[in-house]
């Protein structure tokens, strides 16, 4: 990576134009880590505003800071969390590579955004397309790194949102009950929401529809919440619990309805890639639980979520005391943290498809060729909504 | 306490009137155990609607929910939270009595208040007075109690404002290194902010000027912060730190000064009972933090706080990213738990001051005496500021 003849690889950071995201694709430390492998780096001003990292941080590190034309125009690999927006994508050029969280399921109007620039010759590299379960690939799993952010979040979120103690508190004028949390879907925020709220104190049940949850909610110390659903339903593919019947998901909520009820805490984790995310809390549910609950939706986002009522990151009390948190960016809440390990993730993809200081992209690659968004990706906007 | 031919006691708990104060110094749950000793409770209407008890769980409890004036008119002991409001203590009647977290060392026109009532024979007994260190007193500690409460709060707080994970995190990618927390002074609220902060994983660093603080901090698995002045100053009486002299608070905050700088997150609780909180963290450390460090300070409040520019209930962002978080009233965020613990505090007094169902005051019992609030009562306004 240092032969002189060759020309240098310029990578190049985008600042995040979703309304919303405070996270960058690369923070200062990992900036100084590929000017000394020898890329030329690119920030675009004011990129890492939202992660708390200034663009004096970015040039002390070696970055060039700029603005987006010089980008478009000098980029060999554009490095981003979320899909760029149409205006950008539209200016991307030939050859020119994108890496980020391109959301490659997504359907309407921003498919089309995508599928254009693809059919232009742009390299659409979409981490949400990574074959999770390669060992190769878990370096660059930002889907589980952000999800791991999401999870610890969720349950720091519902303390904070909680009128109570999380732990069992012994005093000498009497004893406070620890909280009772309930963590629907046990993945990778699942766990680590569950993880967080066993370490604050709270008695926590974990629940999912993939019956190998049961044995990873148990290693936690949690308890695991048996459904006849989830003993029904089969494992998906691909990390995620594959959807479930419309009959399933009608004995389903039914069930946790009547379990939920019990919690003072629940937290929701059953995100669709590219899809509705499935109510798992009725508003009949949530009207029934007690004043002072709190409901941490981590799928609350524009198409819906978990918990019927959630808005998007918002924070609404229900008329029966309530809490419902609209929780569906979490990562971004907590931009410096999430992007340290957003760029690390990046990064191993990058170093993936660069041989020699050279961009090498080889299709026969599993990992480049899973990435690698084409309009023969199918898109699950409207297919998997329960 | 079951006479029948005495008169009933007749116990009501205030709608809190101090702005931003959402606890309530009676629980339905409370309620219902006075009753059953024979209390008639009174509670006013809406008292409880901040701590999320609705007045038809007082009801169902057994108390007669009313307005303010019945219960001025019949009450025999009056619970509150925080010291009635000027317009409530004028119209208190001679004989009745008052038992609250009354703030007797105020200086100034609230002082007033408080003893143009305790003149017409009001009988004011304020939980702040309490001998903490007796071990009869312990079920009636409200300051300890509170104190726990903001002390749980505050690192779940900080936790909520910090951009990164509390927890060391070991990936695939990369390792996070664990938040470093310095929790200035290590009283109650102190060492329980050092517990819920270490629960969630950070790396802990106590501090006090009390030289027995340090075996409670490293029982608690955290580091103790030695300077010179710890070294030098005695122990204070009644559970506080003495107040430092000019020179040594001088010194102290050098000495914190270079320490401070160093951590990620700093909750201060130098709280001075009626007093001006010491200014522990100047402008000029807090400008020297690192973007992205949190200071939780429990002592902001009107008179001022630990940290220089915190504001009371606001939470601050400095140009250099740093968030300043003004938290003096931490229990009032969490009103159902703070309340629970309250109610078991000011009815433990209330049962010490009771006996076969009528009041009884008795001047030569430890307690009541420390507790009575009369002219005598000095006011410290200004006399601890540093």
């Amino acid at each position: 990576m240092t032969r002189e003849d060759a020309k240098v690889l310029v990578v190049a950071a985008l600042t995040e134009r979703t309304p919303g995201e405070r996270r960058v694709a690369l923070v200062p430390e990992v900036v100084e880590r590929l000017v000394a492998q020898g890329f030329e780096v690119l920030v675009e001003a004011g990129a890492g505003a939202g992660a708390l990292a200034p663009d004096d941080a970015y040039a002390s590190a070696g970055a060039k800071v700029c603005p987006l034309d010089d980008i478009l125009a000098r980029a060999d690999v554009i490095l981003a969390v979320r899909r760029p927006v149409a205006a950008v994508l539209a200016r991307l050029r030939p050859g020119q590579v994108v890496i980020g969280m391109l959301d490659a399921r997504v359907a309407g109007a921003e498919r089309a955004d995508l599928e254009d620039a693809a059919a232009r010759g742009v390299v659409l590299l979409s981490l949400d397309l990574l074959p999770r379960t390669l060992s190769r690939a878990q370096t660059m799993d930002a889907l589980s790194s952000q999800a791991s952010v999401a999870g610890y979040r969720a349950a720091v979120v519902a303390a904070e949102a909680y009128g109570r103690y999380f732990p069992m508190m012994i005093t000498a004028a009497g004893t406070a009950r620890p909280a009772k949390v309930l963590v629907l879907g046990a993945g990778v925020a699942g766990l680590q929401a569950i993880g967080t709220a066993r370490r604050l104190g709270a008695q926590v049940t974990g629940y999912d529809v993939r019956s190998a949850a049961e044995g990873e909610v148990k290693s936690l110390g949690a308890t695991f919440l048996k459904t006849a659903t989830t003993m029904a339903a089969g494992d998906g593919a691909g990390g995620y619990a594959r959807a479930l019947t419309p009959e399933e998901g009608a004995a389903q909520r039914a069930e946790l309805d009547a379990a939920i009820r019990k919690f003072d805490i629940v937290i929701t984790t059953a995100q669709v890639p590219g899809g509705k995310p499935p109510v798992l809390v009725s508003a009949e549910t949530v009207a029934a639980m007690s004043p002072g609950s709190v409901l941490v939706d981590l799928a609350a986002g524009p198409l819906g979520g978990n918990v019927a009522g959630s808005v998007a990151d918002e924070r609404v009390v229900t008329p029966g005391g309530v809490t419902v948190v609209g929780a569906g960016n979490l990562p971004a809440q907590m931009a410096p943290g999430a992007s340290a390990a957003y760029s690390r993730n990046v990064t191993a993809l990058l170093t993936a498809i660069v041989a020699d200081g050279a961009l090498h992209l080889d299709p026969a690659d599993e990992i480049v060729a899973a990435v690698w968004f084409s309009q023969r990706v199918p898109a699950e906007g409207t297919t998997d909504d329960e």
